[in-house]
């Protein structure tokens, strides 16, 4: 039986209970993390928390849950998981919590926090992708949250696998490149820079995509985040998706694109390394 | 107390649990709708079922209740909550139930399906309207689908509010009139046309919607879903939104557009009444 975190408090997870009002539950009302876990802690909490704190303040939910109790709670679950050694991954979501018919948020609203436990999931290979026709809404401050509604997302990845690949590439409304399903996306052109969809292209601010473009940026690599036309992936010498949980992933190849593409480039090994 | 159904049984809203593993919670995997009841039953269930049942075939899941079986559960609920005579409200959601860790559904997936009662809101008085910056996004079959995502309509309401309207205009991503924050759009111009935006302008197929259009075809009233300008409403007589609780609701301004817009026009009156 595995354990939850809900509000504060471990419990059974066959005993923790969502509100059936929650607005999270009703409305998407709510924002996530999902973080890495290594040997009992979460090395980047401080990172997830800030860019959660953001997002809630966007969103006006409040997350009162201090910088000091999560990283306790963090540990606490991993243990009562028995998830203390080696990697492991961890979903944090903050929701608004119960609230009554209606969209207006309650001026009153006590917000949700659930933190969950799970095995770290397996190293990916690197993956095939496909560009599918769902786009990403560069013109909703929500495209730039992680927030609970992954319908679009959800909907991407199985038009990706019934095209036969791994993972799904997502354009903006411009037709511009945006971001794959759950990962930011990375191109390495042939002149030797490192492109990546500017944020205001509908971009989640990843953590890994933060991270990629602070080690280009101490290893000398040119990197720019900017607006990327999908014919930059037909000159493209690596091209490669990063996340929390996976890291680095290369592309090895996207359907309907002549490039051949290097899954061992050699930049996109410096980059992990220095991660 | 009031009485929630959830998969097929009345019990205590404090005792409803959603479990929160539930992929409506975690990632708004679901759908909802939201129905107005009368003396103690749902006269266009059989719409609303129907359409909900659109929108589970395109997300793929499962929604297995009968159509036969809703009206009881819709009456017994009803009842429970002391709301059998006149107006109420009634919302219906369907998830796709709890799943493991990650985006794509678990194959053996069980779905949730919640009922919830409530008192009619009351009647809206004409509205005041703003055109908000966050855009639908036309490019996603959820546009179309009444899914658990509701961010953008919240920070939308919001926007507008704050710039002093009562309700949210939201254009679609070419810039063209898309619909409100809940409620579809309706513009009756000089000429005597009533112009509705069309659903793949990223708009949701509203069952007063979809009334509204029968009845303008019975009374010989030149309507078109089509694509429209936000210019269109400087030359309007009169412009109104819809939804399934509140039926038709005039628009008497609008934020930066000219128009005078008559609150009781006369073919919208004609409409109400053929309602």
């Amino acid at each position: 039986m595995s354990t939850l975190w809900l509000n504060g408090r471990l419990l059974d997870a066959a005993r923790a209970r969502i509100d059936p009002a929650d607005r999270g539950f009703l409305l998407g009302d709510g924002l996530f993390e999902t973080m890495r876990a290594q040997d009992g802690a979460v090395p980047l909490l401080a990172r997830h928390l800030a860019r959660l704190r953001a997002g809630a303040d966007v969103m006006g939910i409040p997350f009162e849950a201090t910088d000091a109790a999560l990283p306790k709670a963090c540990a606490a679950l991993l243990a009562a998981n028995d998830l203390v050694s080696g990697p492991a991954a961890l979903r944090l979501t903050l929701t608004r919590g119960p609230g009554p018919r209606g969209l207006l948020p309650p001026a009153d609203a006590t917000p949700t926090l659930l933190l969950a436990a799970f095995p770290a999931p397996p190293p990916r290979p690197p993956a095939t992708a496909a560009i599918v026709t769902i786009r990403r809404n560069e013109h909703s401050p929500t495209s730039r949250l992680k927030t609970l509604a992954y319908q679009d997302q959800i909907l991407a990845l199985k038009e990706a696998r019934a095209a036969g690949a791994e993972e799904a590439l997502m354009l903006n409304t411009a037709g511009r490149l945006a971001c794959a399903s759950t990962a930011n996306l990375f191109v390495v052109t042939r002149d030797g820079r490192l492109l990546t969809p500017a944020l205001d292209e509908g971009v989640l601010p990843g953590i890994t995509r933060a991270r990629v473009l602070e080690a280009a940026a101490k290893l000398g690599i040119a990197a720019e985040a900017t607006r990327i036309e999908p014919a930059v992936l037909d000159e493209a010498e690596a091209v490669f998706v990063t996340s929390s949980l996976t890291g680095l992933r290369a592309v090895v190849r996207i359907e309907g694109r002549r490039a051949p593409l290097d899954a061992d480039h050699a930049m996109v090994r410096r980059l992990a390394e220095a991660l």
